[in-house]
């Protein structure tokens, strides 16, 4: 089960799909393996990037109990269970709880306006889910639209002791979490756990702040992984060293709309996932955009 | 099946609770005859009014195959299959068309915002239904935040012939209608049904502009029978009268967020269904809310 | 100076405009005549519906003093000085003000999103025009997209003592002005006047919630006046039966965009402004609406 | 006078202050000269990044015609004449034109929806500044919340003689350069100049796209022109080479909100301007922000 100590580097992953639409389980398979392999701590599906509203409920129920068996307890899985319903978010969460999930992850919709729709919606949201699941809060306001300040997640961590996690994804966000961890070291709100989304791209900087690791899908997760440990051994140039001579792909991967497929395109030239199908509504990778993106992943690989 | 020539009013249904939040089956059967007896010349459900995004997907699907075997082939029952992605909503779709269904309806996400991105969304939504489906746009900028001039609209319906009726509740939108009918009449555009919904706030109006009738769930449905009717028999000022007086009412029921909860209240208390309960989130009525209802009520009924 | 003792109908006057869009100087002063005979407490000007922003600095400014002039003291007159920036609202502020205004009136910039925000927004607004200046809150969540909870007024009436007035055109709103006026009375926050807008489509429901007024242009205003003054006489189904008389116009200037058209038409067939012009962009009224307004307009004079 | 030729690097100027909020001429004539220094072959003034709602419009046109002064012929000087509306508009536009401004800028008002719209809009705002001064599409919709499409702005630029330039800051927009560069070499639209902003996070390969230089406003300049000069040399290793050096502050700068901040802070570390002043509402650097500002500034210099 997960815990407000989680750390390190949870992967989003994506949901790969066949040519044709349909969820690739051998693909499924062989990215598990590659994502423990480069040093994954815990693995998140059914996220944004995981296309999860594009599933039918029983294609996303599967997939989870197909990542979940291929992982076998080796990290935890965090679940996507945001829906526009809480029947739906409390069924799926139930189903993927009972198949052996650690948690589940929930982002605002965005028809939430005010602080106290935000705090309110949360507590009817762990209601659905029932208070023995841990979960995670989705921070990220460039696609949800909703603005959480520290001070509405503090009254949402205070407010639900199954809260374990915050998947920090605003920008600016620095000092947000420098805020929360401010507030927790002088015992103002319980300590959670502290995960950076939005593809990285401030993934050293949100480390010295206090954050606790990574939970993005950028698709070289062993840099992200290097950058965490090394921040964590206090090797500060080395893990910024690292981080910047990734930064114009997770630059480039972190275009939205677009992002996806440029991160599937480079998990399938990597030998990761079959094909780098995208279910509609979804964006076609244009020859110059490929183009691009093999020079930037060339660049990478040379240095 | 439903076909471009439906006219009348199209009585959207809310989803009756029990006071737990199950479904009331013995309510909408109720609920089913209440408007059918009114003069209902179709039935649509599963709508925004109809607290659809609520239900689980098999609550769905039970709730559409029983007001359609209620119904039993009395007049057509439209259902919204509206979802945030089309492997949802193709199977919604096919599983109550099956089950006896006359057509779906079909809103726009509110990620939408350039002209081609709206055409283009229907040209997958109608992939995902299957071109057989006869199906209904559904025009509701005030909530889906999406805006169609009457261009896109007509380029929609001319992508899409299975696309049979426009669910008009632009606001303003009287115009709009002049100008979709004088594009079909000017045979710049096959001409579909156009019914009208915002709570029937302009229905009169909307008659005289060359709608079809009425597709809206206001809580006394015999009105919106009775002006239809009177404007089609041209008797505009008795049109008028009536729907005047029920006026202060449709402003009441038509206020966002809370207006469910107003039309919920008014059909309990006409005996239609057995509580006014509504999922969350949602609004509770205050008492002094529901002093204002039974004011309306009043002076309607007594009139 | 405005106090929070305002009560009565503040008619929110239009600009008017000659034919080629310049401001025009005698229907300016017909106009204020009129609404003064009509029973006007008070005027605003420069809001949204007085086609503001379109205004360059020295046409508002030139504007705000001829009203002040025409009115010569008989009502308060408040000017709306909303702006993208405080050194412009400072600017006019401060003008308008020294030219005799009574006090001032400011809507929230559409790029608020959290409580706190808002809170300081306001903060920052109060310190640009000085905190000598009474100054109105402008709650339309409709047009300006920000949601203020009852809980954030209280949080800037507090902190402001030359908050005076909060303008009330929340949709739906009567359960905010019921909330507001209970902490009122139970000492929670200072009491301030209310007078509501949104074209007056709830009237007789706010007075009965606790409002003081209305501030709301519609182009009967005899009407508001009327409303106003049946309630506080408590004469309740009198007020009713008068609003309602109205209503199917008022709910026609409502509709958003169009609306301030239908209302220049209104005054100018009433003799009240020489021309119905709008500066662009703004709508330009179709034959059809045209007829629907005189329709309207022959039901209400002959009832 | 600006033309559709226009190429290289267009500095945008933040408008520098004291710490008392004037404007602080001394500082705008050191900038003036640093960025002319570093290459620019352009300065744009008033833009978003300028601070420009914040400035009364007397402070606005003395600002502008201090810059203009100073520059004295030796680039073209573009000027933000965005507005809420066309009186302001107009009036700003002559006036800095007879001031010897080269050209204007103009970005569409976040209320615009629907492709008509936009091109309504832009129709009605060339009617205001005059046709016959050359102006610049801004298409930034992360700020502004309006989406262009490539054949919106053919159609802008079909029905307006005087555009002359896109500002290209669409978020992702690569493809939209290669579209609008096939449209104009395939002869379906005028070839106007395409100069990025964005905060240049995209520079080099929008070059490659068919970009014509960058319009954006990064704190060491320089290194835009370089990028420039090295692509159009076509020495694209280089090219990228020198931007990615430069690529985590650039990272760190466009941060939305904070970002102006940064760039101030590093404008006024090297010795451009005096303070990091912003008008309010605008944020404050914390210490944290401000060591991470170091640490890239110091990476960068040492490299």
């Amino acid at each position: 089960m997960l815990t407000s100590s989680a750390a390190g580097v949870y992967v989003i992953c994506p949901t790969p799909f066949e040519g044709d639409g349909r969820v690739d389980v051998a693909s499924t398979d062989r990215m598990v393996e590659a994502y423990l392999k480069a040093g994954a701590t815990g693995l998140t599906i059914l996220g944004i990037m995981g296309e999860a509203p594009k599933l039918a409920a029983d294609e996303a129920l599967a997939f989870a109990r197909q990542v979940i068996k291929t992982v076998a307890g080796r990290v935890p899985v965090i679940v996507g269970v945001s829906a526009a319903g809480f029947a739906a978010m409390s069924g799926l969460s139930s189903r993927v709880m009972d198949a052996g999930a650690a948690g589940v992850m929930i982002a605002p919709p965005s028809t939430l306006k005010t602080d106290d729709q935000i705090v309110s919606y949360y507590a009817d949201a762990v209601e659905a889910i029932g208070t023995e699941v841990p979960w995670v809060i989705q921070d990220y306001p460039l696609t949800t639209n909703v603005v959480m300040t520290p001070k509405v997640i503090m009254r949402i961590i205070e407010q639900s002791p199954s809260c374990v996690m915050l998947k920090h994804e605003d920008w600016p966000g620095l000092d947000k979490i420098t805020a929360l961890r401010r507030a927790s070291d002088a015992g103002q709100v319980r300590r959670v756990s502290i995960l950076c989304g939005n593809g990285g791209m401030f993934l050293p900087f949100e480390m010295e702040r206090g954050a606790d690791g990574a939970m993005t899908g950028y698709a070289y997760p062993e840099m992200l992984v290097g950058v965490v440990n090394l921040i964590n051994q206090g090797k500060r140039t080395e893990a910024h060293d690292l981080f910047d001579r990734h930064l114009p792909l997770v630059r480039y991967e972190t275009q939205p709309g677009v992002g996806l497929a440029v991160r599937k395109y480079v998990l399938k030239r990597r030998g990761i996932i079959a094909t780098d199908t995208l279910r509609k509504p979804g964006p076609k990778l244009s020859p110059e955009t490929i183009a691009d993106i093999e020079w930037l992943m060339e660049r990478i690989e040379r240095s």
